[in-house]
Order: structure tokens, then C-alpha cells, then sequence
């Protein structure tokens, strides 16, 4: 969990002039044969990506609301942004009183087809950028437009483009590549294994546009986005044949044209042809004039709207998740390594950061602000330290509240005895991603605080500690996060878990813990996800414990048919704050989880701070994860 | 939970002459225009009801298996029936060995798409009668057939009727109309209430397929499918009209008149015009020609295709639920008291069954088929009783492992000292519906079977006793029926709970709690669905604990965001067998909920056993419900 890069701060942007200047732009028949009543600007990138590079925040530039989830839509009347419980309040900060907020998730709230259609004049005309909407979105919205009697149509001219004149351009950084002892299996044979599941599905090429796929495909890394060492570039792959779409200048580095084996292909199937990351458009159009009758192409049904088209409908396999996807969310034995490696370290920074802010945080010096940097400098002291893999949340008293948070100099609180303190933060190592949340009182929490911390840790436990069959998809163990709360009335209006890259997307799919059933995969062993419920006093405090845990075989007392059972293994070893703690509030069960979760946090990453010669982040991590008894 | 109705042995039905003139029929031009190279039998009725009459049973007739879900397809040169795992055992004893068994959920089991397409020669034509087959399913279905280069072709003559020359004839009970002291709610408020959501939704029609909505709105009931209280009808409601479809013969009863007002109606657009069953589909068509550009037509996208597709798409508005689906699941006040009474009589006549089955089992005289007569004439004993809500399942030790059992004379085994008892029963009184499983031990239960007894147990209490905030779907409940067998590495393949109707289907929709998420409505107050976890060991034993619960209001410690919280209330009240109880594995809140829950029904049922004298039942409720301490 986490905030997303914020440039502006949480007073409302002014949008009236912009939007003036949108709807004339929705008039002008240069973009289009007739006028349109209404545009859509969702806040994805051409490859549906979460985090986006600063040319691609469209939403925010129209809109002033810069959190990772959300959708504008501007009429000639109205303009309204619909986004999840993360971010209600943070949107009611950022948007002036142009715009309506549309609540996802509360009864109330319509669906943006259900509102389009009670407010449209008939037979009207609803824009978007064909790039910037999947595929499925796009169907879905198209087809209940229809059946109201509107339309929905494709405008190839970005309209918030044509009215931000200082738009940055498109990022193309140097790319790193990473060797076996990184990825555990080569890029050749990725793409082998690839090429065996299209045979077996009898497909003849394979789409990849989303980055992080293309990225674990050829184990190559870049920085075109904040936070995701991704790079931009799509992927067409045949059955002889490979190619890549990417900024042509980059490709000059000798160590990297070695990697790709660009100048000496071993195989002729496994030489990669590359082109302009422009020209994937022209060349799937190509290839699409070739298909012979029985050719089929699969694409994510994710992927854009503009790319999915160019396939003849007959020609097309959609899949709600690529094989690329399923095959990087199990981690094969080299990254379960990198990733548990890259977690001691940062349990090494985070004992430092407590250690540090203790002593402190009485001085009355510590900011939520410098408190974060102070995180990012000691993270940064780790080998192999690449950068954040996300903008830290660190958050005091009612910012707490504020699921997804981010400090800025006009809403920087002071750390205190007085008040609760959440940091959520990660980083990208060159072995693994982490992404870790914990909640402390310097001072005497109060009573309600405690049960309502003792609540999320019940629940955090219930997660980490289930054990379930093979073949259980992740939303089935959502409610188990939430028992303790919903028990006393309380609850938390966002998903559990998500699933974790290694040096990678610190979210990633196909699995993940929520009550939203999306059409998750079901979890395996060697895949990663956090375990991360929370509770949220509006006005008050925040409460988040999180963990990043791998699923593992599990061995209770029977197996009943055959299925066998999984259970987690927590990867984050940060001691949870027992001064938070109702321990009275604990069952048995529960308390021993605790003691037993200290122990190997003391155990495994004690002897880091030991080789690393931390003395005093040593004896904060002996003191914080003394047994419970 | 229970079985169908079975006519035939649980050994298998001969069926190779029966495909031989299935596959000569599938080749016959007096039925299609081309040869179809596959035919689809679906379960269900016109009117996709899950309990179907004799004459609908085509997929029984055709492959042997009665179970009540299942879909049958037969191609050139194989046969194959789905179903699930409540039926896997039972499937494979009725069905010859001209049938595959696909057995759904498992990992390796293709869907019937998946299957047709990997089987049938390129360009082939699947058909399937266009009246038992859902419009949703013929979508989906269609589309996956197309995508493939086949195509889905509705066969209008019913191929399955070709063959089967003792067919019955379609059933027309009497009518029995229901007073207000019943209903709580005249047929006109609700004609009233239906148009109000229509209005709010701007729609000009809405037709009614599903039996137990029609029976719901006219609060009318018959008996045209076992168990049911259902009668055949169709009915097409407009903003000034309403029309009922069904054998013309039913109305000459001068109450029944009386009470739809057929001969002078209070209002003229609460006047009823009715028309014979079979021209529901000309009627449909003569109101699609003269529709306005701007009329919609309401349609469940689970009625059949036949009639889905009468309306044309553009007028079309398909729901994954009706309105009366809705209203009818939320209980009034009337309801819930009929009910509540319609359990306290059931309650009655099992707790003298289990007296009865103490005092009687050590003779050795005590049969499976003789426990379930006896159940029924208790119940029938009990004022309003109508007849049973479903096939008794009463199964002693391995035959308790088949989910979905009924005794028959060659399976008929005698209740002992030995083994387990399962008995899951119900029945229809005029005030309410009941469905309810105990599970016994008359001796000495193993280790493992308590053990298993107190897992199964332990998810019944999570259930009932969870509290949850309003807006929560049923199946975010699912894994709390789990945990505890998951835990130890069992399971149940089979959902945890169904909607419950009041003097109506003992299975009804919208909601459920189960681990698949079908596209389930919250849970609301008023709402009564079963909860009824297992184990099944097979060729050992089962276990299934089930009570029929009321969804209630709750009062938590909190109200986060005032959305207010739901629980359980149990409507149920029989003894849940100590004996079987493993009481060191249950946690104090578990033996509190017990000793609760069973001082309510000692007080409750008490009550009523002592008002109607059965000295006998009352010593052994007594005796059951004693504390444990």
C-alpha cells in the first residue's frame, strides 16, 4: 500500500480554464466527423500499467486528483472522477468544486455507464483514447452506451494532449540486464517455455504490452517509471520469431546487445528482431494481413483497446492473464532467494530507522518527511539498494487516515509521543522488491488504539497463519482479515493482499487477498503476496500491519484428496509493536504466533546486524522482540 | 441439501440403444436444415426451474443420472455429463459405461466448451433446445463455439422427446390461493411495487419465467413439481396490464377467481387477462411488434433463450436477478413468523423421530427408507403440513458419504449402534419451509468421526455466529464454514449455504453463501438462507450440521461508518448431538454458542412439545440440550 508520486500538493487544482478549454476541444472537429458529449480519461499508459511516467498522468493534469486509481469523465455540463476508498479523501483535497467525487464501492454511488446515461442527451457521442483504455473496459463501457442508445467512440487525437502545453515527453532511461544469478532461468528459455504453452493452446503469436512482463521476459530492467524499473517497449513473439518495440537509441550499450544476443542469435528461432517501440501498431497490422485461416493471436484482454482491434475478432485469444504473468508471479528457487535476501535487508534499515527515531522523536525534530528520508538513506546503505519501490507513507496522527498518504511540506506533522506513527515503504533491490507497513507509539497509546491495533494484528495473523487447500484462489481468505474488525463493528474499505515482483512491480497480479473477486488465479506455492489489513480513524489515526509472505506447502494432519494444503511464510522479519498491543485481546494461538514471528526476526535478521556491526539497531531489535508472556 | 426425486436404482441405466436413436436423430433432416454433429441436454425446464416434472427429466432419461444439476452432451461418437461434486459418487453409479463423468471443480476437467472443441471435426454444429437452455448460457456457449469455427444451432423440436415414447404429460394441479395472514402482502401491493421499479427504471414490461416468482407475486400456490409448490405459468406485466399464462383449466375455481379478482377487478390496471400456457411466445411477440423506440423489456438473462430472443436486443434489459427475485427473498414480518412456527412444528416431529430412533434402533428394526417414513409421518402430523420440501436423505455410515444419497430398497441400510446417521429433511407447511441436517451417533463414536463431527461443527458457529457489516455478500462467509477443516487439510465439495423460500422452493436465489462467487446479492436483513458445512468421508461416513438462519440486525461494540452490522438468528431448533462432539477441541465462545443455542430450543420447542403432549420427545429434548460444562 502506498501513495503514488505527487507533485502537486493536497490543496485543490484549479481546473475551470483547463476544462473550459477540454469541452471546447470535445466541439472542434479537427479530432473528430462530429462533436462528442462526453470524454473519458482513465488514468492508465498505453500498457494499462498502474504507475505511470509524469507524460502519461493525464487524469491528475485534467483533474488535480494524483492517487494510482481513478477515472475522469467531462460532459458539456459536468465532470466527475470516480476512485476507490483508498483515496476518498485524499480526491475531495485535490479537486476543486468543478468536479464531483464518485465514491466507488458505496451503495450510492452510480457506475460511470449508469451515470453517463442518466445525464446524456440521446443518442449521444462518449470519447476516449483507444490507447489508454483496455480492451475489456472498453467493451463493456461500449456496450452499455449502446443499449442506452449512445455511442462510444475511439478519438486517435488525446484530447487532454491537445489542451497541456507543457507536457513531458516520454522517458527512455539506460537498461540493466540481469544474469542467471538473479533471474534463475534465461530469457531464451523463457521464451521456450512461452512457445510450449502456444503450442499446447495451438495459438501462433503472443502480444505482450504489459511493462513489467516484457521486463521479467528478457530479464532486462530499466527506470522509465518511478518506483518500477521498467522499461517501454512491446513484445511480439511467433513461433520462429521474436520482436521487440523499443526506443531504438537504447539498444547501443555492447553488454546489452550481448545479453540479447542481438549480433550473434545462438538459434535462428531465438535471434530477436528489433524495431521502433512506435511502429508495433504497422507491424501487428502486418502480421495480421499474413494470418493463414487458423493463425491465432493471444492478447491480454487488458491490453489496449487501439492494439487488441488491429487483430481480426476470428484471429484473437483473449486471456484475462497472460502465461508471461502466471509463470513471473511463481517464483522459481533463485528468486525466492533474492527476494528473502533483499527482505533482511530492509528489516536491517527499518530497525535502524526505529532505533533512530526513539531516541529521536523526544528532541521533537523528527517530521514525517524527514522521517521518511531518513528511511530512504538508511535503505539506500544496503547492497544492491536501486531506489523506492513506491513513495514512502509515513504518516502521524489523523494523516494516518489517509490510506494512501504521502507527506508534503503543508501537511508535515511532527512525530510526538502523543500521536500513532505509520510508515508503509519498500524498495527495489537488485535481488528482490519489499513493501512493508508498521504502526508504533512512541509514547502510551490509548485504549482504543491498542484494541482497534490488536484487531488488524488478529486478522494480519489470521492471513498469515491460515492454512488452506491447493487450488484456493485469494479472495476466499479475505474475510479472515477482517473477522476481528467486522466482530466489533469495524471494518477497512480496501483489499488485503497483492501480489509482490522480485525487483519488479511492487503490485502485481494474477493473485491477490480481496474481497473484490476478480478473476484472480488461484494461489500456488513460490508466489508472493502481502498480507496488509489496517483500521482507519477519520480525523484521527491510521492503523496498517503488513507483511510480504510467500506461499508454502503446509502439512496438517490429513490430506484429504490428495490436494494437499498451503499455508505463508512471512519474507518481512520487522518486529509488530507489542506496546500496541491488547495482548490481553490475544488468544493463546495468537500470542504464540507473535513470539515465534519475534524469534526468527531476532534470529535471522539479529545476525545481519551483527555482520553489519549495527550495534544500536541490534539492541533495539533484542528489546522489541522480547517473548510475550 | 438433499437429493431429487429418483424413479430408477442406483445401478446403472442401460443407454446404448437410447444414443443410437439420439445420434439417428441428430443426423435426421425432418429436424434441422444440416445434420448437428453434437446436442446439448441440459437439467433444467422452460422455466430453468432446478426441481423439474417427470417430463422434463430428459437428461435423466437420456444418461441415467437423476442427480438435480447436470448437463448431458452427447456427440458421434461420445457422451458426457457434468456435474458436481455433491454428485460424483451417485453420477458414477447411475450412468453405463457409454458415459464419461466430467467432474466439475476438479483441476483437470474441461468445460464443455473446452471439450466440444477439442473433439468435434472443424465447422461443426452443436444444437440444443432453445427453451431449457438460459439466454446467458447460449451467449456464452455460443461465443465459445464461434470463436472456434463452430457454430451453436437451436433445435426447436426437442430431440430427447423424439426418442422418449412414454414421456408424461405436463402436470396441472389445483391452485391454493393464500390470505393476507399468510403473505403479509396482497398480489396487488406487489403488482404496485414491481411497477414502481419499473418506473424507476424507465422500463415498459417485465416477464416473468421463473415459477417461484409467479407463485410469489399472485400468492397462489400448486403442485406441479414434487416437493415444490409451483405451478406452469409465465407472466408479462405492463404499466396498465397483466398477463397470466397457464392451463385455462385451473381457473374455474370460484375462490380462485375471487382471489385474482378475474371477473371484477378492483382498478383496471390491476385487471388480470389471461391466456393459455403455450402462448406466452406468440403474446411476447404480438407486444416486441408493437413497441415503442424508446420501450425496454425486463428479462432475467436466466430465462430461456426461446424467449429471451423474442425480444429484440435493442429493446432488451437483462438482469442477473428479477425484482421479484429480490422482494421475494427479503421476508416481511408475516413471513418471518410463519417461519419461525413452520420450524417450531418441525422441530416437534424431529425431536420425537430421534426419541423414537433411540428407543427403536437397538431392535435392529430400523431401516434407512423406514427412519425417513417415519420423519415424514411425524411431520405430517403438524398442523398446515403440506408435504416435504425435498427427498428425505437419511443415510446410515458409507452411504452418508454420497452428498446427495436417498435411500433406495438395494442401498437400504439398517440404522445400528455402529455407525453415523445422517438425516437431512424438510418440509412444506402453509406458513413456512423447512430444511434441516442432524448427524447421530447411537453408540459409541470413532475419535475421527467426533473429531471431524467438532471441525464441521466449529464452521457451522463461525457461520452463525459471524458478524458482518450490511452490503456483505454471502460468499465472503464461505471460508469461515472452512477453517477449521482446512486447518487439519479437509474439506467439503460443496457450497455452505442457499436461499430458503417461505412455503416456496427450499432452494431459491439471490443469495447464498459458497466459495463460488455467482454474481450473489448482499445479505439483508430479512433474508433466510441455510448454513450447513460437511465432511464426507468416502465409503465411511458423513457429516453435515444445517440449520435454516434468519439474517438479523447486530449491535457490535462500534458502527464504523454507520453502515450498520447483520448476524444470524437460527430458525432451526433441534439438538446438535453432544455425543458426536469432540467438546476439548471447541473454545469457550464455541460451547457457549451451544449451550445457548440449545437452551433456546429446550425453551422453545419445550414449550410447544408440552402443549401437544409428547411426554416422550420433551424427555429426550431435555436430556439433548443439557449444558455442557
Amino acid at each position: 500500500m502506498h501513495t503514488d508520486h505527487v507533485k502537486d500538493c493536497m490543496s485543490p487544482k484549479i481546473t475551470g480554464e483547463l476544462l473550459r478549454q477540454l469541452r471546447q476541444a470535445m466541439r472542434n472537429c479537427k479530432y473528430f466527423s462530429e462533436p462528442i458529449q462526453a470524454y473519458i480519461v482513465p488514468s492508465g499508459d498505453a500498457h494499462q500499467s498502474e504507475y505511470i511516467a509524469p507524460c502519461d498522468c493525464r487524469r491528475e493534469f485534467i483533474c488535480g486528483f494524483n492517487g494510482s486509481a481513478g477515472t475522469a469523465i467531462v460532459t458539456e455540463q459536468h465532470a466527475a472522477m470516480w476512485t476507490d476508498g483508498r483515496y476518498f479523501l485524499q480526491a475531495s483535497q485535490q479537486m476543486d468544486n468543478n468536479w464531483t467525487l464518485m465514491k466507488m464501492g458505496l451503495k450510492e454511488t452510480p457506475s460511470q455507464e449508469d451515470w453517463l446515461i442518466s445525464i446524456l442527451p440521446e443518442n449521444s457521442r462518449v470519447g476516449v483514447d483507444p490507447w489508454i483504455i483496455a480492451a475489456d473496459q472498453w467493451k463493456n463501457m461500449s456496450r452499455a452506451l449502446t443499449s442506452a442508445g449512445h455511442s462510444l467512440v475511439a478519438v486517435q487525437d488525446n484530447l487532454i494532449d491537445a489542451v497541456w502545453t507543457d507536457r513531458p515527453e516520454r522517458p527512455s532511461t539506460q537498461l540493466r540486464t540481469l544474469g542467471l544469478e538473479y533471474t534463475g532461468i534465461s530469457w531464451q528459455d523463457k521464451i521456450t517455455a512461452l512457445r510450449t504453452k502456444m503450442t499446447e493452446r495451438k495459438l501462433t503469436w503472443f502480444v505482450a504490452t504489459a511493462l513489467d512482463e516484457i521486463a521479467w521476459l528478457f530479464n532486462l530492467r530499466g527506470a522509465d517509471i518511478e518506483y518500477n524499473p521498467v522499461f517501454f517497449a512491446y513484445t511480439i513473439v511467433g513461433m520462429n520469431t521474436i520482436r521487440l518495440f523499443v526506443d531504438l537509441k537504447r539498444l547501443s550499450d555492447p553488454a546489452l546487445r550481448d545479453h540479447l544476443q542481438l549480433d550473434s542469435p545462438s538459434k535462428p528461432e531465438l535471434s530477436i528482431q528489433t524495431f521502433p517501440y512506435e511502429s508495433v501498431y504497422t507491424e501487428l497490422q502486418a502480421i495480421c494481413a499474413a494470418l493463414g485461416p487458423k493463425d491465432k493471436v493471444w492478447i491480454c484482454d487488458k491490453a489496449s483497446c487501439a492494439l487488441t482491434q488491429v487483430i481480426p475478432k476470428t484471429h484473437r485469444s483473449p486471456i484475462p492473464y497472460t502465461p508471461l504473468c502466471l509463470a513471473k508471479a511463481v517464483k522459481n528457487a533463485t528468486e525466492i532467494q533474492g527476494m528473502k535476501m533483499a527482505h533482511i535487508k530492509d528489516a536491517v534499515a527499518l530497525c535502524e530507522l526505529f532505533a533512530w527515531l526513539e531516541k529521536e522523536i523526544p528532541n521533537g525534530t523528527v517530521t514525517e518527511i524527514s522521517a521518511a528520508d531518513k528511511a530512504e538513506e538508511l535503505r539506500s546503505q544496503q547492497k544492491e539498494f536501486v531506489g523506492l519501490s513506491f513513495p514512502t507513507i509515513s504518516s502521524v496522527g489523523p494523516n494516518g487516515a489517509i490510506i494512501h498518504y504521502r507527506p508534503l511540506p503543508e501537511t508535515n506533522r511532527t512525530l510526538t509521543m502523543n500521536e500513532v506513527y505509520l510508515i508503509d515503504s519498500g524498495a527495489q533491490y537488485v535481488d528482490g522488491t519489499t513493501d512493508v507497513t508498521r504502526t508504533m507509539h512512541f509514547g502510551t497509546p490509548s485504549a482504543f488504539e491498542k484494541e482497534c491495533f490488536t484487531y488488524v494484528l488478529k486478522g494480519h495473523i489470521a492471513v498469515s497463519a491460515a492454512i488452506f487447500p491447493n487450488g484456493t484462489k485469494g479472495h476466499l481468505l479475505d474475510s479472515f482479515a477482517r473477522a476481528a474488525l467486522w466482530e466489533s463493528g469495524l471494518d477497512y474499505l480496501h483489499g488485503t493482499g497483492h501480489g509482490v515482483g522480485c525487483f519488479l512491480n511492487v503490485h502485481e497480479g494474477p493473485c491477490g487477498i480481496s474481497y473484490k473477486t476478480f478473476a484472480d488465479e488461484p494461489l500456488e506455492a513460490g508466489m508472493i503476496v502481502s498480507d496488509e489489513p489496517g483500521y482507519y480513524e477519520d480525523g484521527s489515526f491510521g492503523i496498517r500491519i503488513e507483511n510480504v509472505v510467500l506461499v508454502v506447502p503446509a502439512k496438517p494432519k490429513y490430506n484429504y484428496r490428495n490436494r494437499g494444503s498451503l499455508t505463508f511464510e512471512p519474507l518481512t522479519l520487522v518486529p509488530i509493536q507489542v506496546r500496541m498491543m491488547n495482548t490481553e485481546l490475544l488468544t493463546q494461538k495468537e500470542l504464540d504466533w507473535v513470539n515465534e514471528y519475534h524469534r526468527k526476526c531476532r534470529e535471522v535478521v539479529g545476525a545481519e546486524l551483527e555482520r553489519q556491526g549495527r550495534k544500536e539497531a541490534l539492541e533495539w531489535l533484542i528489546r522489541e522482540t522480547q517473548p510475550i508472556i
